[in-house]
């Protein structure tokens, strides 16, 4: 560990997959962790596991942390930050880990916290599985942890903490602004799950059992969703999650009309450009067909 | 190997991701293999990687084989068997290998093929990769085989062929109709690579880089298409694809609805409803949204 964090404690608030991930890796790193949640059993594991050294069923146990990661329900972020402002480290630092920014920053960058440091963060890591018992302290290797602070924040902050998040796996924050994150997540990561949700709903699927492979796999595997989770995260992006589905929805009529109406070359020509998109090259700025 | 099988020659009919890769697996598990494809570098590749003892760029290779795979691209199955059936030893079996069956099995099976016997067969494993250099003997590994053989064929010939090809790593065979099995295709495979190459159009993807993890990683990996192969697949199949696009369209245009009108309630549950599916509970047969 660098030197520069010796004495550095970290709080997270909520121990859920994210939360209880970041604890596991951050007690792996060697730093002090400090964890709270509202389930007292949540807590106990969390403790007899050793995930956190001290931990509590009230937020009390962060107000001496250095950095506390919020891995709260979205909707639970802005108020815990506000009631909690004063109580907190001179000089901490909040860092949230939902999976929307615009209005949870919105609100937070604009409220009075007492001097202390909000910065809206976003961990590009899950699995299907949630809760404590699904997290492990590896969740977060190679993954960027997404940063989108206020505008002029402090560099040597946003540095610190691109350090401070290499010690548990992340390869690199990226920082970019809450609205960029909300029009790039709707298409990364809310888009393929609402994909999921709907191709399992086929009257189809009860029945894949020797007839699917990884394809099937793949599409489906998300669709072991969290509802209270993703509700809240669908609702609170809906204008860029809907303009997703909606082009979505146009890209899967096109290829539809061309299957449909026998038009082989025309398929091709879609598939095509599928393929190159994927590869990444000069053709890859692709429009809707 | 079964001693059943010690002198028996198995064929492969076009050496691609699927005939390399059951190439590879007969040779590896101790069988003679004979290969035919019509591209002469690829014939020398698998006569060089020892996946095959003896391969040309004509079918007459196979004309000793005791079972020919015929791992040609749909449109050339019919026309292979049709024009190469009186060549092939007394009591061969063809199976071919391909995504689709009604309209082969349909062809084949009417035809007179001087005592040869042809199945209908899928070898449920893939990858996004296509061609000979991408095959693998591993690929199978798990997988189902499906046969969809005519109306009373022959029970000790099925039984022959579920014993031959767990010597390569399949799991199990699965006998079905054609016509079950292209309904089934639809849905496990052919939809899952409608929504790869949709969702990889939009004009957001250029920009996943630090943005992306899992899901998408998931959901645009068969975008990486074959666009030859699949855009026959698709038009060959197109009733049954079609009728899951409409209903994966409807499915979606439910939760965006939600989403947009912001009835976190209803989307909860369409997304339990989800959730439900994947476990294969007693809730599972799901109808659209």
């Amino acid at each position: 560990m660098d030197e520069d964090f010796a004495d550095f404690k970290i709080g997270i608030a909520g121990l859920g997959l994210i939360g209880g991930s970041l604890a596991k890796a951050f007690h792996s790193a060697g730093f002090f962790v400090a964890g709270f949640d509202i389930g007292k059993s949540t807590v106990d594991e969390a403790l007899n596991t050793g995930a956190i050294n001290l931990g509590a069923c009230t937020p009390s146990v962060l107000y001496n942390c250095d950095i506390v990661f919020v891995a709260l329900y979205p909707e639970g972020i802005v108020p815990f930050v506000k009631e909690n402002a004063a109580k907190f480290k001179r000089g901490a630092i909040l860092i949230d880990c939902c999976g929307i920014k615009t209005r949870i920053c919105e609100s937070l960058y604009s409220a009075n916290l007492n001097g202390l440091t909000f910065i809206g963060g976003h961990p590009m890591a899950g699995t299907e599985s949630n809760g404590f018992s699904a997290s492990f302290a590896e969740l977060f290797s190679g993954a960027s942890f997404i940063l989108t602070p206020r505008p002029g924040e402090d560099d040597r902050i946003l540095q610190t903490l691109d350090r401070l998040l290499c010690h548990v796996g992340f390869a690199r924050t990226v920082v970019t602004t809450p609205q960029h994150h909300d029009r790039m997540i709707a298409f990364t990561s809310q888009l393929p799950h609402v994909i999921a949700c709907a191709y399992v709903l086929s009257p189809s699927l009860p029945d894949h059992e020797g007839f699917s492979a990884g394809s099937f796999r793949d599409v489906s595997r998300v669709a072991h969703i969290n509802p209270e989770l993703w509700a809240q995260l669908f609702i609170d992006n809906k204008d860029a999650l809907c303009t997703e589905i909606d082009l979505l929805i146009e890209n899967l009529q096109g290829i539809r009309e061309l299957a449909f109406s026998g038009d082989a070359n025309s398929l091709k020509s879609i598939l095509k450009k599928s393929r190159t998109a994927t590869c990444g090259g000069a053709n890859s700025r692709n429009t809707p067909v």
